[in-house]
């Protein structure tokens, strides 16, 4: 066996490890009996740790070790050569934090998770902070031991998108901040508002069902490599090669969770689902980044899935799902109540203006606390402070300001940017697609997103994990991150919707 | 840690691995995309080679030998050495067969089911032929890999029921061959034979669906701890401690697969919810055998769900759910119809009066391929010999006889007597029953199962895998096997039935 082989391998094995983890994760979460969750949590995490420890062992290191050799490396290919710059980031990374210390994490979070959701329920902020404090105490420690160079927050961001650091998100958010929050408030102030009340009312479950597998099919969704189920928290999860699935919910007053959530979703999906085959089993099969990964699904669920254009094609789908709701509703007017503009205290809950503001925020906040200049005690009130600058508007409570989230409780520092990223990606893609196929918007006025799903998989899916986030963007778009892009599409097109 | 505890270490991390292959293989036929198989298959392979090696490891053979030392045999309690017993009798058949061996095995079988199925679509014996020529002669080098005393077959039967041997078997079919081949004969030839057109007509899907649950709440699965999906070929699987699922169908034009599938099904289920919870993760957290597993369910499926008793209780239901079908039919007319005797070409079609003679024949023929007295070659003539005497009926094509079953092309010889076992010890098991349960016939007219149900548990779930199936036989009923209390039972119901 050639070293490339023996690395690969290895990288079989614990590809064949997560595809069991994956699976029981899946089951988790849709379909495992209630009195089966004891025993599933310890073999999910025994399983796991198997996986853990296979991507840590001293054969691995050696395996890579060797292939570093500069006249090793030379002989490889390019394939090869991505193969072993990413295996050695990644062996590294899980190598920097001893076992002990790792272990001591993981039980803090399972605990956390569990206060975090008992206190989030009595508006109990108190209760949580000495679990939050704890975490950030570890997330620094962690931090110092993968490394860093300026910022000890960007040794956890690399964990989510690798290359990204708190300064160049700085760059970043500065001008969507100087663009957007004058721009949201002047279609707060002066725009024209839609009728959301139309968005009201009764929607039949097998309805919602049929229209999300209808929306996925029209995106490309692969039925035969994948599966749609219901869940309380809707997730894709790529099983294995061949194998991609989705979840969606459908509750009973209201079917944007289900249809929107289906092509964000589905958004991610196409991409598990377009990674390239031929590569499984090495370190390249696998998505770029989390950023990378929400460009996927946002493009899909807004920059098409709320398009004008796409609706022109879609909307009478919608009409005939639910006749009784839109019998009598112009697209014109469900087009405008479904990109309703509304600052909202709910991160999960907000529109393609605000939601960005929503991650600064946490970026902000989470940032400062990981370099020790804000504590967590202050962290409310600082929240709240934030979120009327930005936002305007002020959480009554900590149930649905601070304490509405499950990254800080699980240890997902560095986590929440990534969701911004992923909007500025997509808007950058989208322009350089529009600019690749010939009258891209007339196409989805047809419903044939054919050409756009192709440019999607040549371009990015079928890249697996070739490239770092920043020299995929570049290598695709020509250009680095440019938050202009993101900003351009917003003003665009709430500019017509708002009448501004 | 003590030794004990040490083993128990190494059986518990066996559990978690085959949790995995379990979830696995129960989504393989209920879930799994199309196009995911492929590497599922792979992924489950290695997973289960994992638990393999576990337990055939230096490791947990050092620990196993010194729990045999006398000295610490002595000081443990009777749970302990039932433990040593098991795991000492399971590492030796398992490290028995070189890994060579068992994995030239496992490729031939893999082969083997996919040729067999071929094969029997074109009622071609001769294109299988050569396959099971091979199983054949690789199961007797496995049964002197594995010693035995007198009889090869011995060797195989020891890996699905422990302690039988083939002459004990010979024993038990003898009278049940003198008694029940002529009472077949008085039944076709002098019985009043029931109206069986009134259980044809159309089932509405939803309807069937309903009624299984209904079937299987009444018997008292628990859903809190199980789950009941649609799949091809039904079946139980116990995916972890408080994880047993079970499976049917529902064909349009019949509604006793799933109804009577349901409580068969829920019969192996009951027997896997009721194991002792506390010794997961022991050699003793399993069922005694398969065939104290097919006793479970053939109990419930025929002594219980097709008793007069019972459908007394049961029928107004199954009226309720197939109106158009039962409403003018009685309940005397549906319970004749439902204990149809009928010799048929096909095993898993067989009523209870004939379903051994199916068993009987493979036993007869199986037992003779591995002791070498019968060719494949001469298969055929031989199977079609037997039908005729045992059942008075001969297959007009292979298809329908000698290739009928995938036990054989998935190379389990020894695998069929257990079912006919499993009838033997349900009809035992149920007569102690119903000597210490005080008018159990009248419990079951008013639907109440719990009496049965709690004794099966107290009896035979709760003791896991403590005692050898004969010694919980005797152990329960104060008696060695007796096949004159399956003769009585059968004897007696059908006697009734048919009017003799």
């Amino acid at each position: 066996m050639s070293l490339i082989e023996e690395l690969n391998a290895q990288y079989k094995e614990i590809e064949y490890l997560n595809n069991a983890t994956a699976l029981m994760a899946w089951d988790m979460r849709t379909y495992l009996p209630e009195k089966g969750s004891d025993e599933r949590a310890e073999a999910y995490g025994y399983i796991s740790t198997l996986a853990f420890k296979k991507s840590t062992s001293q054969e691995l290191g050696r395996i890579i070790e060797e292939l570093n050799g500069s006249e090793v490396l030379q002989s490889l290919s390019d394939d090869e050569k991505a193969m072993v710059r990413v295996a050695t980031k990644s062996y590294r990374r899980a190598r920097a934090l001893p076992p002990e210390f790792y272990q001591k994490f993981m039980v803090l979070v399972a605990k956390s998770e569990h206060v975090w959701e008992e206190a989030r329920k009595r508006n109990d902020f108190n209760g949580f902070a000495p679990y939050l404090e704890e975490i950030v105490s570890l997330s620094r420690e962690g931090a110092s031991l993968y490394g860093y160079d300026e910022n000890p927050y960007d040794a956890l961001l690399e964990g989510y998108e690798e290359g990204m650091t708190s300064k160049r998100l700085r760059e970043i958010i500065q001008p969507l901040k100087e663009e957007l929050v004058p721009f949201l408030k002047r279609i707060i102030e002066n725009g024209k508002a839609p009728e959301t009340g139309i968005m009201k009312g009764k929607f039949p479950r097998k309805a919602q069902e049929k229209l999300s597998y209808k929306a996925l099919k029209f995106i490309g969704y692969d039925f035969e490599a994948g599966r749609l189920d219901e869940t309380v928290h809707p997730f894709t999860i790529g099983v294995g090669v061949g194998d991609v699935r989705v979840t969606t919910k459908y509750p009973p007053d209201e079917f944007t969770s289900s249809l929107y959530g289906s092509f964000h979703e589905g958004g991610h999906a196409l991409y598990e689902q377009g990674l390239p085959a031929d590569l499984s089993g090495t370190p390249l099969y696998s998505a770029v980044s989390l950023g990378i990964h929400e460009s996927q699904s946002r493009m899909i669920e807004n920059m098409v899935g709320r398009s004008k254009e796409f609706l022109t094609f879609f909307y009478p789908h919608i009409q005939k799902a639910f006749p009784n709701n839109f019998k009598n509703v112009s697209m014109k007017k469900f087009y405008r109540a479904v990109n309703e503009v509304s600052p909202s205290l709910i991160r999960i809950e907000a529109d393609e203006v605000t939601y960005n503001f929503h991650i600064m925020l946490r970026f902000e906040l989470e940032e400062a606390m990981i370099r020790g200049e804000l504590e967590v005690c202050d962290l409310p009130r600082r929240w709240n402070d934030k979120m009327k600058e930005y936002l305007g508007i002020e959480p009554p409570d900590n149930r649905d300001g601070v304490l509405q989230d499950v990254h800080w409780p699980s240890g997902m520092i560095g986590y929440f940017p990534s969701y911004m990223l992923g909007n500025l990606y997509a808007a950058q893609f989208y322009a350089k697609a529009e600019s690749d196929i010939k009258r891209l918007d007339k196409r989805l006025e047809r419903g044939d997103l054919k050409p756009l799903i192709e440019w999607l998989r040549v371009n990015i899916h079928s890249q697996g994990r070739r490239y770092e986030p920043a020299e995929l963007l570049k290598k695709v778009t020509g250009r680095d991150l440019d938050p202009g892009y993101f900003i351009k599409y917003v003003k665009d097109k709430y500019s017509g919707i708002y009448s501004l």
